[in-house]
């Protein structure tokens, strides 16, 4: 039976690695579908990203990946599937119900374990399309004992990767180490400008002629963590900030919802503080 | 009390317009909040948006600008409320569910009488939102049949538009003379490139760079009516037409959302087959 | 004869300045042939900018509108002519470049004075468009000596606007505040995202998908004056900061082009920290 | 000594084609600085660029290469040196200016053999850059003599590349035979929108809300052949088409240049219709 497979390597950068490599699929007699590298030259890093199908198992060409790759290599064989995301949000409901939508008509590429909110807001969305909403208030709490109610709650579920869609929230250096790489968050700004609160507001008072949005995975670093995807649309005199608010939602449920789909697709390395996208 | 109103006229072009029109609302004490003004040069024809506020009867108020405006002008003034609208659909959920998200969260600006599709699928997304939900098929009736089943459920409704989510059918002129000016289409390409059928396997075809979405008046020349809104985004070589079809329908959805928003807002007039979008 | 003017104003916003200033148009049997307004609600300013065309005296337009105006009024009715500008440049040939062809062709809607730079590299391009270029060397020199210098080739001429064209020194404040609003800068970056030295090294760094350029009129604050247009384009991980480099220069210097044309067209009002564009 | 070349293959896709031609490179000890693959699954084609440097003999490289490649490739190892390139062009300055400035610079990654137009317009501009200038009127000439002077006078050049810098006449098909995926066109419309005589003017009737420009290589079908590069820029209900032709102008200036580079940097492959752009 025929299997497919995503290839995954990243390691120091060495000669042949591509002639390596190619020849495990080669001896395997297997199609390569699709093939994309990169190298950093900067850092002598070497990133690629295969697709192979034909008759194999999957640990044995991993097995055999390993014994030709540099030792640092990080290597990942990866039979397509739906991940599983937890989604943490707070009373903005276009993010979310971008996904929602793309959920229900099975495009999302992802199970969705739960919703979890500050506030109550959002419950009646979520549950139309029955999938379990837990409300967490943060009233009275601090930042940590808010979180550990929500780590309460995630960690009943097994999942891949964690979705601010729009959590209005700043977490904790802890909660953020819980889960590297596997937090995406969506900032209402073109990153690096407007860092921080209200970036429509700052956006405004700066009288830019251009409004973006950005999707990265969180790091301690408010706002810094490396950047998967953005995007932008113009603006001028005549909107306020709540003007650029509203139009700026639909850049920002796009780039979010085009994140998501990369990182669900195991097109994405994070390379330092940057990102490969494939 | 204080009234706010949009006062839109279009007539043919003549000198002193702006101010005859403005003394109207001077000599009532009225803020104007925002104007704009276009004049089509080769048709000699002038267009106006003006909200005004002040403490002033809205009879009154038309009349007096009926009185300065030329013979043929069409004047409205209209109290801002949400409109009526009536949806049609076919399979795909996307353009319809960005519509539906937004009307959960009170963002539309209208009110969503009914969603009528020729197939099924749709029930389930509809219903969970509590929007009648109405499947007339068309499997084994002429167009003229099914267009009559389809115009019995929706003059049960009043409504202002007829938005058509990406609905896949060919509307008779019968149809679409019925309604004037008030259905609005989602193309899912950048018209006028690949009018008609599978506008994205046209693109593959063609071997273009960038694809787009197009939202227009719906007229009796397919895909040729005035166009309110369109975007684009950039593909390449790896797209084949289904990939440009999912990466496609974040630009639907967002052109007709944009595109609906405009028109409920009385920001569209239609200039011949034109739009002037205030 | 007929006179066009384009009629400029700004002020306090008052009730009825609309139907005031388009009754002085109107007694004086003028067409508007173009209209744009705007109102800042938050510091309750006016702007307008109406092209009118007529038998009329400007001087005798321009006291009756100071009459209908409030006191603050900043009223200007300017004979569209071309513009007086002087260029001051680097090492870079882009920006400049782009000047120079539209000059050549006619269509900048400027006379060139001089360009003025701080290397002679450019000399030989300058000088095959016949238009005088000074070499003023900064080596040695404070920044106040060399801005003397620069000064006194500057004033040699009546000019509207200095234009810096990849300039890449910075203006002391005692310079800039002698040309208030009349310097027009290209930063090769989105602003406020990279503000300062070498902006697309900083982009590389924080690992950006997309880089922009910013049109700007210079002010005390680095980088931080009224901005007049944007642009940007999609970068990706393959590009290094020269890369980044190369492929901005042609939003570099199509956003400079633009924001100059707007300028000399008369459509740029300064309000406050932002700008109005019509 | 070090050497470095573009290694471009294409050919009938085959299993084991990344593994043989990476051996190629391996047991040669070289370097792989870039390497860009893609497989056409719809007509099982398969591309590779990759740049490779080290210490070999580019004649023994070919060759080797030849031997583990498929009967039909096509396989080309490139020295990088500047290409030479022929522009024609008629009247309009722009796109034409935009290349000459990045001649100037030592930017074009080209030699400019001459520039032939069949207007004397230009002349002056060309001249200034120390290019030969040829005017070959058109008058009383039928296409085919026109051409006949056109190509008597490009044939005294060796040469890669024609360059188009809107040349707006059509060429016939026994010229355009002569130079196969040698002739590259700005077309100033979004293609497949507009095609033919004075997009702007279609573009304007139609009521677009986004115009753009496409550089494609020239085949005997009008504004037909495979697109290299495409751009957009958004106008509105205020532009007439001389509006609109002046903004387009930017972006077929700019459209042009990027595709000019592609090519130039040998990025390009013609697959049937369509290009592969790496």
């Amino acid at each position: 039976m025929e299997t497919r497979v995503r290839v995954l390597i990243d390691c120091h950068d060495a000669k042949g690695l591509v002639y390596k490599i190619s020849k495990v699929f080669y001896d395997r007699d297997l199609n390569i579908d699709s093939n994309r590298e990169f190298v950093d030259k900067e850092n002598e890093k070497f990133f690629m990203r295969t697709v192979v199908s034909g008759t194999f198992e999957i640990e044995e060409l991993d097995a055999a990946l390993r014994e030709v790759a540099p030792e640092d290599a990080h290597i990942r064989v990866i039979a397509p599937q739906d991940k599983k995301i937890v989604i943490l949000a707070t009373k903005e409901s276009h993010a979310l119900g971008d996904i929602l939508i793309r959920y229900a008509a099975g495009e999302l590429g992802a199970q969705i374990e739960c919703v979890i909110a500050n506030h109550d807001t959002l419950r009646d969305l979520v549950e139309r399309f029955d999938i379990p909403f837990f409300h967490v208030p943060a009233e009275g709490l601090s930042r940590e004992e808010h979180e550990a109610k929500v780590m309460a709650k995630i960690d009943g579920n097994a999942f891949d990767y964690i979705v601010l869609a729009k959590y209005m929230r700043i977490l904790t250096p802890a909660f953020v180490s819980a889960y590297p790489q596997r937090i995406i968050n969506i900032h209402h700004s073109f990153l690096p400008a407007f860092i921080g609160a209200n970036p429509y507001k700052q956006a405004f008072e700066r009288g830019v002629k251009i409004i973006g949005a950005t999707a990265h995975f969180v790091t301690d670093d408010l706002d810094e963590g490396p950047i998967i995807a953005q995007d932008v649309i113009p603006v001028n005199h005549r909107f306020d900030w709540r003007d650029m608010q509203r139009a700026g939602r639909d850049v920002e449920k796009v780039v979010l919802s085009r994140a998501l789909n990369l990182v669900l697709h195991d097109r994405v390395f994070v390379n330092g503080n940057k990102t490969i996208v494939f």
